[in-house]
């Protein structure tokens, strides 16, 4: 039995969400490329540099907590990711990509506000405020960012595609 | 391309979220097997009944659109159910435990309301109205049980894991 008390919990999430913000990091070009619509291609080009921040968060946790982490895959990202390359591959660039593109960014967000939101949880418990207080940051960075591609897909992209 | 219109893409999303609930289906009553707390237990065999319902809304979808699912595994699913194998695996029924079951499900919850928050916005842009309405019963069930394992991660279990 590898996880034992709440703060061996805490460390493989934090392990887990890291690996995933490094995947996504490695995604998020790839996704900025397939994407037609300018905006969409802006919003993932700075939310690129927006995971980069996150993933330098997480390291501060790691310092401010002293712990370390575990080199482990998140195996759920790896999923998500590997469903975004078989839409770019399944559909031509353009409006329907576009808005496949956002469905599939959307769950990487939901994810991570999953994610996050089960860190804060553990933390608060765990008496860890200076860190909870840096994990909420990327909280509310992870939900504007869900809402900015809702936005996305509601005005621009889908109407475009249900047009051709 | 197998993707080339916004319907084709709708089929597409139909087709991943209803094996991403026929997988979830036969995980929940292995999750509630391993989980501790009876609240956590009871949400899990509930949520299975839920399930079995939003597969059956599914069902009711593709008659209303006469339209034919395709025969896709729900990669990202995969991930995630193999995330809580190895949870459980890797932590002693308990509190602990229970903690990280919580967190898991709710990934899925995650997962789910932005598939649906998806097929939502697709379907109103197709002018599905009907179908619309069927699948937003679905993503507020999906809402309400992220609610409701939120409410159980603050109260319960987590507070029983840091005494432990």
């Amino acid at each position: 039995m590898a996880i034992k008390t709440l703060q061996d919990l805490f460390i493989h999430e934090l392990s887990d969400i890291y690996s995933a913000e490094k995947q996504m990091s490695k995604a998020l070009p790839r996704l900025a490329r397939a994407a037609e619509n300018p905006d969409l291609e802006a919003a993932f080009a700075a939310h690129l540099e927006e995971t980069q921040g996150q993933i330098e968060r997480i390291d501060k946790v790691v310092d401010l907590l002293d712990i370390k982490l575990k080199r482990i895959k998140c195996a759920a990202m790896e999923g998500l990711v590997e469903e975004g390359k078989e839409v770019i591959e399944a559909v031509a660039k353009g409006p329907v990509r576009d808005a496949a593109l956002i469905g599939g960014a959307q769950k990487v967000e939901h994810y991570e506000i999953a994610s996050y939101g089960t860190l804060c949880e553990l933390g608060k418990q765990l008496g860890y405020s200076d860190a909870v207080k840096l994990l909420k940051e990327t909280l509310a960075e992870e939900k504007a960012t869900d809402e900015k591609l809702t936005m996305l897909a509601e005005s621009g992209a889908n109407a475009k595609a249900a047009e051709a």
